[in-house]
C-alpha cells in the first residue's frame, strides 16, 4: 500500500469559523508547488481540465442561460428546480482527467464507470469537453450556445437525467439504482484483453449488498484473457444525510478489508488540488504499471495464480471546491454538499451572488475562448477519436456486436416418434446445444449460474470448458479452469451484474437460475429493462444482445424443497416492463426449448425469460413440429384434442402454458377422450405468453380474430398455467371470451410434498381439470356426475398414497399419452 | 487471532487410495487424547451429543423405519426420495453442542441461527435431543417411536422442509433462500441486552450480496444496550458443485477481510473430532470472555468506541463423518458430500450396507437406551427449560410481544376546514406521530431507512433520538447517537433483514424506502411473507408484529430523478402472496396516512405496505372523516361528486387510489362540475386496495353487492390508479361492472420532466380524465365535443409551458378544490 496523503490545504475554503448565517464563496485557488510526476505545465493543464469540468457541472445544475457569465448572474438565469448531486462530481472529474493522462501516455483503450448516484454532471461535462457530446447531439455544439444547451437540458423537462444514463456518451452503466458499478465494470472487462475500466465506486454505494460482494469479481478475472478493472473507491465520507461506514472505520481497518477482497489499495487523500493531482497521477501510474506487470506475466505464460490487483482509495472532500459555508453551516466536506450546495440560488440574492463567485472561482475566462470553445490547453488533453472514454465503442456495445455462430438446434433435438413415447430432461437437451454454442463462440459467449449449472442440468457445457476460477484450486475441485466459459458464484446479483456488463459491451450470454430465487435480482432486471427501453430512443445507440434467462428448478418441481423454493412471480415483474423489451416463453418439452432458445440467442435488445423443466418429462413435439409451434408461439395441438376438426366448434378448450400444466392438461384430455368420447375438446398450448395480449399491448399479441378462433367466443376455457393464475387474466381481460376463461395456476399454499401432490394442492392436476370441465360445460353437469365423483375419489386416493409411500401413485407418475397422433 | 488447528486425523476415513468403484464406510472413531479446556469426561460427553445429533440427522435424511437399527437395514426402511443436505450438518451440530456448554456454564440466554441451506436435520436433531421437539409435537415423543416419526416426517409429504423453517423449534430464521442469517441474528440482538446469538454462516451463503454487506451490521450493535452475535463462518469449502470463494483465498487474506469487517476471528480447523472439540471449546470460551469484557466495559460507562467483536472461522470437512468414498469417488471433504452422500441407499445393496455402517459408526447403542430415549450423558447436557436454544421464547417472538404505546394519532392530525384549503407533507405529519411512538417505546420500536429518513420527511423522529451509529463520529456528522432508535444504512437488504430479525423476535418497526428501490428486497419480502403464512399453521407459534413499509418518494414524484426511480411494481409482487398476510394502503392525504399507520402498528402477522407522498399536497379529510374513511377502506366522497345524492344513479364513477391520482381525479371532477353541471359524477376513493378483491379472494374484499353499489353495475368507471393499471383489472376482473372499468396508471414511459408533465405522460392527468369521461359516457360524445377539444388543447399548453419554463403551469401547480363541502 502506498499512502499518498497531501497536506491539508485551505485553498478552497474561506474563513469557516463563527460565520453566523453567512454564506461564503470559495476562493479561486492557485496551484501550490508540490513535487510529483506532473511537471508544472502538465499539472496546470490537468487542473485546468478539472476546473473546466467542475465549472460545466455547476453550470448544468444551476443555469438555464448566461453559461459563460458574460453578464451578471440574474435570477432568470437560474433553474427553478435545482437537481443533480454536486457532492460526488469533483471526484468523478478528477478520475476522468487522470485517466485521460494514462490513456494518452499508454495508449490505453479505456472506459469509465461512474458508480456514485446522480453524478451525471461530471461525465456530461467531460463528454462535452472531449467533443463527443457535440458529435452525437448536433444541438449541443462545442461553443457558447452549445454550453447553454448542455446546461439547460440537464434534469430539465425533455432533457437528460441527473445520473449517467443511456443518453450519456461513453456510459454503459446507469447511475440510478446503486450497487452495480463494479459488476458492470468486471463484466465489460471479461474477454476484452486490451480494455481498462476506470470504475468509480461511491462509498455510499459500497454499503449495498451487491457492491459488497462484487469486489470478489476479481476471482473471475483472468489477466491473460480479460482486461483490467481499476476500482477507485470515492471516499468522500457522506451520503445524503449520513456519513458512510467505510469513511468511519479506521483506515487500517478499511485497508484490511480491501486487501481481504484481494486488492492492493493505494490511498490518495487530501484537499489541496496540486497535492491531490500529484498523488493521483502517482497512484494511476503505479496502478497501470502493476496492471501491466500482472497482465504481462499472465500473457507470458505465468502459472496463473490470482494476482492482487491495484485499486485506489480517493479520500477527498464531499463537494470539493463548492461554497464552504452556506447560511452559517459548513457545507463543503459534509453531507450538506451531497446534493445542491446553494439551494436558494434562484430566489436568494446572496446565494446567487455566491453561486456566481463559485462559478468564477474556476476561472472560466482561462478555460473557454470567446466563442465558448475549450481552449487548446484543454483540447490538447483529449485522447484521439475512439480513445476518448466518451466515444469508446465498448460503451455502445451494439456497435461491436458479433453474431453468435449457432449450430442448427435441430441436430440436437430428440426424436419423437409419438407424443409422450420418450422422456427427456429438457434443460439437459438444451445443454447439449449450449455446449456447442460455447465451443463455437470461444470469446463472446458466457454462461452464468449461482452454483446451479449442474443442478439445472446444463452440465454438458462443461465437456468443452471449465468453470472460470482464478482463486486457489485444490485437487478435490472439479471442472475449474482459469479460462472457463462458465461463471458460477453463489450470488444472483453477481451473475446478473457481470452478465449485464458483458451484454452492454456487445457480447452474449445466458443466466440460469432457480425460478424462485430470480426474484433476488428483480430490481436489477427492472433497471436493465429500463436501460434497454431508454437506449432504444437514443439515436446513436445500437441494439445490444438480449438478456437471456433460463429459469429451471421451477415452482412445480420444488415440492421437496418446500414453500421457500416456490415462486413463479418473476413473470409478473417482467411483464410490468415495456412490451417492446420483454418476452416470456414457456416451452413444454425439449424440442420446443431448443427452438425457443435458438430464437433468444438470435434476438437483440430484449429480455427473454424462458422457464423450463429439468426433470425427465414426456416429449410431445418433433423437431419440425416444435419449430412450427414456436414460430406461432401458440396453437392448437390437434392430436391432443378430439372432435376438434377444422370447421367444428369445440365444447371446451383446454389451454396450457408450461411443462407441468401441459402434462396435466394432456392427461385430462386423455381422460375426457376415453370417458366422454363425444365431448369435443380442443387443446391449445402457449409457448410465447405474449401472444395472449392484444396487439396494441404487445407486438407479439394475437389479433382478436385469431384469438377468438383459438379460444372461441363463448366456450369454456380451462387454462392450466405455470405461474400465478391472475397473470393470465391480466393478459387476456380485454379478450372476447374472457368471462369464460378459468385459470388454474400456483397459489401460495405449497408444502413439503411430491410432484403430483403439489399439483393437486393447487387444483392444477388432471383430475381437477376434468372436474373443471364438467363444472363449466352445462351439458355435462348431470350426465358426467359419476365421472366427476370418480375424479374426486382419484384425488383422495393419490393424496393418501403419497402420505404413505412418500412418492406418487405409480399410475400417475408413469402415466403416458395413450394415443397415437391423429 | 488465535489459530486453533488440530492435527489432521484420519479417524473418520478408511483407506481412500485407489479404491476403484468401491464405497467405503466411515470407521467408528475413538477420541484421541488432545489437551484443551475439556476434561476427558466432558469431551466424551460433548462428542457423544455430536454423534447423537449426527446420527439423528442421517436418520432423517434416509430412514422411514427401523430408526435404532434394531434389525438389519432393508430397502423398505429407506426413503424413496433422499433429500436434505448432510454436508453442513456436522458443523451445525458441533456449534450447537458447544453453545450448549457455554449456556450451561455461563447461564447464557442464547438462540441459534442456521445459515447454511437445507441443514434442517441438524437443528431438528438437537431439538429432539433437548426434548423440545416432543413438547411441541406430541406425535414425536422422545422414544423409539418418536425417533421413527422424526425421521419419517423429514422432507416427506405432509412433513417438514429440509431446512430450518417455522416448524423447527428454536428457529426464527428460515434457511430456504440464502443470505440473511447474519441480519436476522443482529436484528434479534438489538434491544436484547442479555441475548447471545450463535449464528452459523455458510461459506456458500457468504458469497451473496446481502451476507457480504451484513457483516457491517456490527456498526449498529451497541454493546451496552444490545445483545451479542457470535458469527461462526462454517468454512466447509464447498457449495453444491463448486468450492467457495472464502475457502479458496489464502487464510491471511480471509482473516484480513474479516478484520476489515471489524471482527477478531478465531480459527478452528481440523478433522480430528477430539482436537476440534478442544479447539472449539477454547474458541467459544475465548469469544464469551471477550464478549463479556466488551459488554462489561460498555455497561460500566466506557466511551462507547466500537469494539472488535469476536467471531469463529470453523474449517472442517464437508460432510464430516460421512462415507469417505462412494463408488470410487472421494466424498467426505468434497462437494459430493454437499447433499446426500449415498444416493443409492434404497436400491443399491452396497450403498445400503455402507449406510448402515455409517449409522452404526456413531455407536447409537451408547447414545439411546432400550426405549430409544437419549441416555443421561446426553440429557445432562441439556440446558434447563427456556435456556434450551430449541425452546428459547426469543425464537417464538409472538410470545414476548409487548403492545406499543401509541399516542392518539388524532392529536397529530392536521386541521381541515375545507377540502384542499391547506397543504401538508403527509409523511412529515406522520413523522410527528412516529416521533412520539419512538419516544414512548424506547426499547421495542425501531425505524429503518436506506439513507432516506429525512428525504422521506420523517426527520421529526430525530427530535427525540439520533441515528444509531457505533462507528467513528466526526464533528461534521449530525444526529448520530450510540443509542439511536433509527438505523440508516445504504442497503435495503440490511434495513429489511435487521427489521425482520427484530420483528421475528417480537418487537416492532417501520422500514421507509423509496418506492422504486423496494424491489431490491422483493425476494426477502417473499420469504418473510412465506414465513408468516407457514408459521400461522404451526400451533405453538404466536403472531408477531407486522412488517410495516412506508414507501415514499413514489413513482409520481420521481419526475426529476427520471425513469430509473419510477417503479410502482412492488404492489404487484406483494399481492402474489397469501391474502391472509398482505395488506396494501394508499392513503390520499396526511390524516388518512396517520389513521392508516396507527392501524398498521396495531396489527399482527401482516405485511403492511403503505405508499404515501412526501411533497406538500392538499388535505382532503379531517381527522374524523379520515378515521371513518380508513375504517371503510373505500368510499364515496359525496362533497367531491355532484348530482350523486342517495338514491340516484351517477352517469359516471371517478375512482382513485393514491395521492396524485386522487388530486387529478378531484381536479377532473371540478372541471366536470363547472362545465357539465348536469352530469351526475360520483367520486370513489380507495385507501385499502384489498377492498377491491372479492370476499373469497381476500378477507378485506367487499361483498359484490357493496361493490356494485359503489361502482354501479353498468356505468363507466374511470379509475385513476397509483401503480401499473393492470393491477386494478387483476383485482376486479370478477366484478359485475368490470367491462366498464377503465384504468389509468403508470406505464413504462417516464422521462425527465415535471410533476404534471409526468402525470400527463401517463394519461392520468385531470384533462385526460375528463376526456375519458366524455369518451365513455355516450350522451357526452356530441354535446361535450368542444370541452374535449379544450382538454386536448390544455394538455398541449401545459406541456409546452414545462418545456420552456422547467416547471408546471402555475394554474395547474396552484390548483385547488374550488368548492365548499356540500
Amino acid at each position: 500500500m502506498t499512502h499518498m496523503a497531501s497536506a491539508g490545504g485551505d485553498t478552497s475554503a474561506d474563513n469557516v469559523g463563527s460565520t453566523g448565517g453567512r454564506t461564503v464563496a470559495p476562493r479561486p485557488y492557485r496551484l501550490a508547488d508540490v513535487p510529483g510526476p506532473l511537471a508544472r505545465d502538465e499539472l496546470a493543464a490537468i487542473d485546468a481540465w478539472w476546473r473546466a469540468a467542475n465549472y460545466l457541472a455547476v453550470g448544468q445544475i444551476y443555469l438555464t442561460a448566461n453559461p459563460l457569465l458574460r453578464e451578471p448572474l440574474r435570477a432568470e438565469h437560474v433553474k427553478p428546480r435545482l437537481l443533480g448531486h454536486f457532492g460526488t462530481v469533483p471526484g468523478l472529474n478528477l478520475v476522468w482527467v487522470h485517466a485521460n493522462r494514462a490513456i494518452r501516455q499508454l495508449g490505453l483503450n479505456a472506459v469509465f464507470v461512474a458508480g456514485p448516484g446522480h453524478g451525471g454532471p461530471g461525465p456530461n461535462a467531460c463528454g462535452w469537453l472531449e467533443g463527443t457530446y457535440s458529435e452525437v447531439y448536433s444541438h449541443i455544439p462545442q461553443d457558447a450556445a452549445g454550453m447553454g444547451a448542455l446546461f439547460r437540458q440537464f434534469s430539465f423537462p425533455g432533457g437528460v437525467p441527473s445520473h449517467c444514463a443511456p443518453e450519456t456518451p461513453g456510459s454503459f452503466h446507469e447511475g440510478g439504482e446503486l450497487g452495480y458499478s463494479l459488476l458492470h465494470a468486471f463484466g465489460a472487462a471479461l474477454d476484452n484483453p486490451d480494455l481498462t475500466v476506470f470504475c468509480v465506486v461511491g462509498d455510499g454505494e459500497a454499503e449495498t449488498g451487491p457492491l459488497a460482494t462484487s469486489w470478489h469479481a476479481n476471482k473471475f478475472l483472468n489477466p491473460a484473457r480479460d482486461g483490467a478493472v481499476l476500482p477507485i473507491l470515492a471516499l468522500n465520507e457522506y451520503k445524503i444525510a449520513n456519513p458512510t461506514i467505510l469513511a468511519r472505520i479506521p483506515e487500517p481497518e478499511l485497508l484490511s478489508l480491501l486487501r481481504g477482497y484481494g486488492y492492493e489499495p493505494i490511498v490518495v487523500a487530501g484537499d489541496d488540488p496540486a497535492a491531490v493531482h500529484q498523488a493521483m497521477a502517482t497512484a494511476v501510474d503505479t496502478s497501470m504499471e502493476r496492471i501491466g506487470r500482472i497482465q504481462g506475466a499472465a500473457r507470458d505464460g505465468a502459472d496463473g495464480a490470482r494476482p492482487s490487483w491495484p485499486m485506489i482509495v480517493l479520500r477527498t472532500p464531499k463537494g470539493w471546491t463548492c461554497p464552504p459555508v452556506v447560511d452559517g453551516d459548513q457545507v463543503e466536506g459534509t453531507f450538506r454538499a451531497h446534493q445542491v450546495p446553494l439551494p436558494g440560488a434562484r430566489t436568494d440574492a446572496d446565494h446567487r451572488a455566491v453561486l456566481e463567485q463559485w462559478l468564477r472561482s474556476y476561472r472560466p475566462e482561462e478555460l473557454f475562448d470567446d466563442d465558448g470553445k475549450p481552449v487548446p490547453e484543454l483540447t490538447a488533453q483529449v485522447p484521439v477519436g475512439e480513445r476518448r472514454m466518451s466515444a469508446n465503442p465498448v460503451a455502445n456495445g451494439g456497435t461491436l456486436l458479433r453474431d453468435l455462430y449457432l449450430p442448427d438446434w435441430r441436430d440436437f433435438g430428440v426424436e419423437v416418434t409419438a407424443p409422450g413415447a420418450t422422456r427427456h430432461e429438457a434443460t439437459r437437451v438444451l445443454g447439449g446445444w449450449l455446449r456447442e454454442v460455447t465451443r463455437h463462440n470461444p470469446d463472446n459467449f458466457l454462461t452464468f449460474a449461482p452454483d446451479e449449472l449442474a443442478s439445472n442440468r446444463l452440465q454438458d457445457i462443461l465437456e468443452v470448458t471449465g468453470r472460470n476460477w482464478q482463486a486457489e484450486i485444490d485437487r478435490r475441485d472439479q471442472k475449474l479452469d482459469r479460462g472457463g466459459r462458465v461463471i458460477e458464484v453463489l450470488s444472483e446479483h453477481m451473475c446478473q451484474g457481470l452478465l449485464e456488463g458483458y451484454l452492454l459491451t456487445g457480447r452474449h450470454g445466458v443466466f440460469t437460475c432457480y425460478e424462485a430465487f430470480i426474484h433476488i435480482v428483480d430490481a436489477m432486471f427492472n433497471q436493465h429493462a429500463k436501460w434497454l427501453d431508454a437506449s432504444s430512443a437514443v439515436p446513436w445507440r445500437r441494439p445490444i444482445p438480449s438478456l437471456n434467462y433460463l429459469l429451471s428448478s421451477h415452482v412445480w418441481r420444488q415440492d421437496h424443497n418446500g414453500f421457500t423454493h416456490q415462486d413463479p412471480g418473476f413473470l409478473d415483474v417482467v411483464l410490468n416492463k415495456k412490451a417492446s423489451i420483454v418476452r416470456v416463453y414457456l416451452p413444454p418439452d425439449a424440442n420446443t426449448l431448443l427452438s425457443t432458445y435458438d430464437h433468444c440467442l438470435r434476438s437483440r435488445h430484449y429480455v427473454n425469460v424462458v422457464v423450463a423443466g429439468k426433470q425427465p418429462q414426456a416429449d410431445w413435439l418433433s423437431v419440425t413440429e416444435a419449430a412450427e409451434h414456436c414460430a406461432r408461439g401458440i396453437g392448437i395441438w390437434p392430436w391432443a384434442g378430439h372432435g376438434d376438426e377444422v370447421g367444428t366448434m369445440p365444447d371446451v378448450v383446454l389451454a396450457c402454458a408450461g411443462d407441468i400444466p401441459t402434462l396435466e392438461t394432456l392427461a385430462a384430455a386423455a381422460i375426457l377422450r376415453e370417458r366422454l368420447p363425444d365431448l369435443r375438446v380442443r387443446v391449445v398450448n402457449v409457448v410465447d405468453l405474449m401472444r395472449l395480449q392484444t396487439q396494441d399491448e404487445h407486438p407479439h399479441g394475437l389479433p382478436d380474430s385469431e384469438f377468438d378462433t383459438l379460444f372461441t367466443q363463448d366456450r369454456p376455457v380451462i387454462f392450466a398455467f405455470h405461474g400465478y393464475p391472475w397473470l393470465i387474466h391480466r393478459l387476456t381481460y380485454r379478450r372476447t371470451n374472457h368471462d369464460e376463461l378459468h385459470v388454474r395456476g400456483y397459489r401460495e399454499r405449497g408444502t413439503t410434498t411430491t410432484p403430483f401432490d403439489m399439483v393437486m394442492l393447487n387444483d392444477l392436476d388432471r383430475y381437477h381439470l376434468v372436474m373443471d370441465v364438467i363444472d363449466r360445460v352445462p351439458s355435462l353437469r348431470e350426465r358426467a356426475a359419476g365421472l366427476r365423483q370418480e375424479m374426486v375419489d382419484a384425488r383422495w386416493t393419490a393424496r393418501a398414497w403419497t402420505r404413505e409411500h412418500g412418492e406418487d401413485l405409480p399410475e400417475v407418475a408413469d402415466w403416458n399419452w395413450p394415443y397415437q397422433r391423429n
